[in-house]
Parts: C-alpha cells; sequence; structure tokens
C-alpha cells in the first residue's frame, strides 16, 4: 500500500525551523512586540517552539488561545436554539483592543476541515454569521495591515486524517507533515532566508504586472469564461506587506500569490471552482457561479450549497469579489499533488478568487485610504474574506488594456513570460 | 509499596458527576447565560465534559481559556528582562467586558505547584505583580460578586506528580483523582445535592457565628498566640452566596469554611502557617509573622521567603489580612491526610486567613458598600487575595464579645459546640 512506502521518518526539526520563519520572516515581530497566537490545541507542541522564538526576539508578552474542535462540536450537539446567534463579544472586544494596541498576530492553522460537516448547515450559517460580526471589527484591523500578522500551518491528526482518509493515523499524520515540509520549502536549513528571498521574488513578479497597467483579466478555460476588471490605480502585491506600523511582514507562510483589488462592481461570466472550498469546519464543492455586473445570479454547488449561500448572503459585500490572485500551476503546493482542505495551503496551488472584503493595501492610496474612496474605485466591503480556487491547468488569462489590446498573461496555468517556445 | 495497594481503576465517572455539580450547584448557570472557563490544557477532557453540561444547561457562549505551564516556563527561559513587567492588558479588559455584562466564570484548578519553583524569584515577583494589577479589575467584579462564578479542580499528571513523587505518573495521577472524589464528595451519585445540602449546613454554621456578634477572635495553640479583631457589622458567610444578578451560586467546590471580614487594622500577634502555601506557580513554606496594629511587623519563611515578601508589598493591602476562615480539622479534606499543594483544597482542610484583599458581601451593607465605607469598618483592599493555613488539632479559637466575655468557638481544631464532654 502506497502509505507504507513512505513509512521514513518525518523530519521532526522543520518544525523548529517554521517555527522560526513564522516569528522572524513571517511575523518581523520587533522587540517589545506583543504577540496573540491563535491555535489549535492539537499544535500545542509548535505552538511552544514558535513561543520560544518570539520570546528570544525579544516579544514582551506571548498569549496563546488555544481552540478545540470537540468544544465546538458539542455546541452542535448540546447547545439551545437560541445559541447559535451569539459569540462571547467580550473576546472580540479583547481581541480588537490588542491588535489595536500594537501587537502582532500568528494564526496557526490546522483545523479538521470536516468538523461540522454533520450539523445543520442552518444553523452553522447562523453561528458564522455571529463570530463574522462579532470579530469583524478586529479582523478589519488586520486587513487593514494596521499591525504585522501571518499564518503558518501545522499538521495535527485529524487534519491528517481528513487528507488521507482509510489509513492509520500516524501514516496520515506523517504524510501531512512531510507535504508541509514541501509546501513551506521546509528543507531549506536557512528557512527564514528562504522565505526572504520567495518574497521578493513574488514582489517582482507584481511589479511585472504593475508595469502593465491592466484595466481587466479575462479566464477562461473549458468550463469557464469570467471577466475581472482590476480596480482604478490598483496595484498588485505579493510576498511581503509593509503593515502601519512600519513593519514587513509576510501575511502567509506559504504564499506563492500575487493578488490585487478587482472592480467588484463589474465581474461579469461564468466560472467554476478547481478545489473544494474547506471553509470553517465544512467543504464546499463544485462550485458554478455566474456573475453579471459584479453580481451573483447563479449559484450551484455539487456540495454544501446551503453553506455557500449562507456566506453569499452574510451580508452585501459576501456575494462580490474583494480579491484575484494569480498562483502558476507549477507552485510547490500544487506540485505535492495534494488537496489540503485549507485555505492557506490550497489558495497557493493554484489562481483563485476571494469573497467579500478587499484589501485597502490593493490600491495606490494605500490602508489610509477611506472606505468611501475605496468603493468608489471598485473595492468591495464585507465582514467576511474567502478565498476560493479557480485555476487549473487549461486555464489562459488575458490582460486587457484600456485601449483594447490584449496580452496573454498565463498559459495553460503557467506565467505567458516563462514558457519557453517550443 | 504504599501506591501498589490502591492500584484500583479510578472512578472516572466522578467527572461527570463533578462537572455537573460544577455547572449546576457551583455556578447555578442561568438560561441564554454566558460562561467563561480558565483551565490548564491539562484538564481539556473535563472542559469538555463542564461545555457539554452549561449548554445542556441553555448557555449561550461558552468559551474556554485554556494555559499552558509549559509557556509559563518558556517565559522565564526565553524572555527579554523587561518582559516580567508586562501583562496582557487587552485579555483582562475582554474579561472584565466579560463578567461585567452578564458572564459566569468557573476556573477550573489543576496547576502544577512546582511549575514556576527553580526561576528567579525576583522575576517571579515582578510578573505576579504585572498580571494582579492587569487583571485588578476583573477580578474586582468577582470579589464584588457582580457575577456567579465558581471554582472546582481537576487531578492533571504534574500537579499529581507533585502532591505524590516518586510514583509513577499514573499511579500519581490515580491517587490524586481518588483523593479529590474524596475531597468533593463525588462518591455520592446525585452530587449537586450533596452540595446543596452540604452549602445549606455551612450557611447554618454561619448563622450560629453570626447570633454571636463577636468582636474578635484568639487563636492560641503552641505556636500561635493571635487577636483578629472583627469588622463591624461584619457577617459570616459559608457555602452559598447570592450575587448582584440574583443568582445563588457555591464560590468554591469543596468548600468547607465559614468565613468573615476582620478589622485588618487591629490584627496583633504572632502565628505561624501550618500547610505550606502553593502561590502562582511557587511554594511558601514554614511562614512565621508578626502583627502589630494590622500591619506585618516580621516575616519568616522557611522555604520561598522573597516571594512572601513580594506578595506582602504587592501593594498597601497586600500586607494586611482581608479574611479570617474557620475550618474544622474533622474536614472530609483534613481528613484524606493529604497535602494538595492548592488552595483550594488546602485551605478547605484548616481554619485559615488571607492577605489582601477583603469580601464586600461579608459586612452587612453588602456589595453595594463603597470602599470608603468598608475601609471605615475595617475592610482591606489590594490588587490580590491569598489564603494561608493556620489551623491544626492544636488550636484553639475563643470568641471576644464586646463585654469583656470569652467564649471557645473551636478546640483542638474541632466546633467546641460538637465536642462530647468526655
Amino acid at each position: 500500500m502506497e502509505w507504507e512506502e513512505t513509512g521514513v521518518r518525518s523530519d521532526r526539526d522543520y518544525l523548529d525551523r517554521l517555527a522560526e520563519a513564522a516569528v522572524v520572516a513571517g511575523l518581523n515581530l520587533a522587540r517589545d512586540q506583543e504577540l496573540i497566537i491563535t491555535a489549535p490545541v492539537a499544535a500545542l507542541r509548535f505552538v511552544r517552539k514558535v513561543t520560544e522564538v518570539a520570546y528570544r526576539q525579544g516579544a514582551s508578552v506571548v498569549t496563546a488561545l488555544l481552540a478545540d474542535e470537540q468544544l465546538s462540536c458539542i455546541r452542535f450537539k448540546s447547545a439551545s436554539n437560541a445559541s447559535f446567534d451569539k459569540a462571547p463579544l467580550w473576546l472580540a472586544e479583547g481581541l480588537y483592543q490588542g491588535f489595536r494596541s500594537g501587537a502582532a498576530r500568528l494564526a496557526i492553522v490546522g483545523d479538521d476541515p470536516t468538523t461540522l460537516q454533520s450539523f445543520d448547515p442552518a444553523r452553522v450559517n447562523r453561528l458564522n454569521n455571529a463570530n463574522t460580526h462579532a470579530f469583524a471589527s478586529s479582523l478589519s484591523l488586520l486587513a487593514n495591515f494596521r499591525t504585522n500578522w501571518s499564518m503558518v500551518p501545522c499538521a495535527t491528526p485529524r487534519w491528517a486524517r481528513a487528507v488521507f482518509p482509510g489509513i492509520p493515523d500516524q501514516f496520515a499524520l506523517t504524510k501531512l507533515e512531510q507535504a508541509l515540509v514541501e509546501a513551506t520549502r521546509a528543507r531549506d536549513p536557512d528557512l527564514t532566508a528562504t522565505w526572504r528571498r520567495h518574497s521578493a521574488c513574488l514582489r517582482q513578479r507584481a511589479s511585472w504586472l504593475n508595469e502593465k497597467r491592466l484595466e481587466a483579466l479575462s479566464f477562461r478555460s473549458s468550463c469557464t469564461n469570467l471577466r475581472v476588471p482590476l480596480a482604478r490605480g490598483h496595484r498588485w502585491l505579493g510576498g511581503s506587506a509593509v503593515a502601519e506600523n512600519g513593519i514587513e511582514f509576510i501575511p502567509n507562510i506559504p504564499t506563492e500569490e500575487v493578488y490585487t483589488m478587482p472592480d467588484a462592481r463589474g465581474v461579469t461570466g461564468y466560472v467554476v471552482s478547481t478545489r473544494p472550498l474547506s471553509y470553517r469546519g465544512t467543504t464546499i464543492e463544485g462550485m458554478r457561479l455566474e456573475f453579471d455586473e459584479g453580481r451573483v445570479v447563479s449559484v450551484m454547488a455539487e456540495r454544501g450549497q446551503a453553506i455557500l449561500e449562507g456566506l453569499l448572503n452574510l451580508d452585501f459585500g459576501a456575494g462580490r469579489l474583494g480579491e484575484v490572485a494569480l498562483v502558476p500551476e507549477s507552485s510547490p503546493i500544487s506540485k505535492t499533488g495534494i488537496l489540503f482542505f485549507n485555505t492557506l495551503l490550497d489558495e497557493n496551488a493554484c489562481s483563485h478568487l476571494a469573497f467579500g472584503q478587499s484589501l485597502p493595501a490593493c490600491i495606490e492610496i494605500g490602508g489610509s485610504a477611506s472606505a468611501d474612496a475605496t468603493a468608489e474605485r471598485g473595492g468591495n466591503t464585507s465582514s467576511v474574506h474567502v478565498d476560493w480556487m479557480i485555476g487549473s491547468n487549461d486555464m489562459d488569462v488575458d490582460g486587457l488594456h484600456g485601449n483594447g489590446t490584449v496580452e496573454p498573461i498565463m498559459r495553460r496555468g503557467e506565467w505567458a513570460d516563462l514558457i519557453s517556445p517550443d
């Protein structure tokens, strides 16, 4: 059996390298800065490593908020109906104060994508809604790059079981760890330097796109034909970004994307998702959407349709696009051939779009732009930001110029300028 | 060897009964009330049981803040010197908002009493100081019974190792679980009813003392001679109390004490601690203190003197008494014969005093009394409240009346009115 051949011991030291990369390259944590970590309790060993690196970097206080998926399940099994409209406002307020007063934030990602799969989708939607609104103001500080933050994955047993079903748990965990070593480039001994170098490459790719000053992108494949106009004065970002506190940070490790702000008002055409979207403990698969002048006019999903509809109706902007991102099919994450059921990984395997909030840093007026100024250029406002994957190796992306000329950007899922002529 | 004889399997179901008793008898959680749980991550299994009971009782949102002692150790090993004056103010602010807006609070107690034993006491003191001041306002809401709260113990491996050193971990854990079954009376199948009945007995004992309208208590043993005047208009409490939200709750499970407010200004004499005080991961043992007119004029400890001095100097009230409590030597906790190195247990094995904040509910004007009105009657104000044990089976306690008469309250550590004449 396939998994028995991979019985080699996983490279456990990679967690040390990854912790270092997350704190130094990802957060670029400043001396005397506070750090708030959110993590599944199953990632406690990694939380300890990260905490140690953070204190060695001079962190003032490191606080870990450990979440337990079992507690979510217990709620769905035992709570009163009224509970599903409630969120811990005190914690949302606390986090808001924390980020506002300068704390950095590291999200350690390792959730079981199936946690809430078997529960009533209407209740799942109501609880998502309650939590989304409660935490909107603290998350908007992050979306606006008010402070430096990062996200990094850590293998956990339940996540591994969902990615590699049907094989014994310890083998599944080892396989997931090995896949994350590849995805995070953690074979490299100096992982911090690796991520800083790679970030520079992504910034270069973003510059290449910025110089083109495109008016729109056109995505075409056997099942997609979508025109995505770009926001006026948009800029492409990739790799590191600079927070309002002046700290240069890498928001996602791994990251393989360059991304910018679409003009949410003009998106038109049809598009099919090419990878399942794992959304807060449920999976949405086989999405087929039609857009007309920015609005979703038709929506279908082979799986998770009720959750998808709940998401799109969460608020006015939730059913419009806030981000467009390009990722070549040759990305190391795509090359693992693994579907991670986790957006941090899966969105870096292929080109994608995001519903909801757009990132103010993606237009030239930047993070200090008012919501009105951003909206006037096509920016979108929502209390969610959910990426979903549309890229594939039969997808072409064209850049459309204001004067009507068309320029190839990607061919068969790869950067057009990197494809050798033969 | 002694522990091999106790190789019987621990009664694991007691955790279910204890979870029920904590939520129903302890918190008396109201329908639609929010609950904030604090617990060591090693007690996660018990946290899940408590969460299930809470949701079944109609809780709106249950949030567990899971603490990991290893993270504290990592801080002491790796953090910069400046870190030890910092606390997570955002979390303190969040908790304050939570309690103020009506959330109940359950503290699950299971810390390793030796966590910080080997670290620099000066740094331990600075960190205690920073945390105490940061969380003072949220803890004062609890001291003032603004909301219903409770504390309940849960055996954890490291705590068990500290209580039963030198035996294999799994045996130590079983022994601690068995001891907690006894201490929490959890052999009784209807533990909620048991605790409500026991709470009524303690209220009865408090009434017996209240009727006496004593002016002071005198503690005497071979090594203690201490006069503790009681606050004017003091009242004895025991068992359940009533929070400002109208909910009757039992603040500690287990509880065996009746307690009231001393007049902090008049405490005079000398006193020796009879059990080690486990204080935030360190142990203070063999305390000898002399009081003159309320102030500590001489302090010695066989172990942990620097931590004790740090505690007493934390603020003006930290070195004065805020509580006096009577517990008979025959309490079930005392009868286990075990030193738990945990105040929730050890303070219920014998009579004790507390440094720091007095409980406003212990005078007749009650929780709504202003700090000034309480101080005028002898109440004490501090950002800490730390109980320490002085009772023993050779201790007599007399009640002193205003007219000079003396009445026996306890003899050889037992209630004087319950001792048979022969």
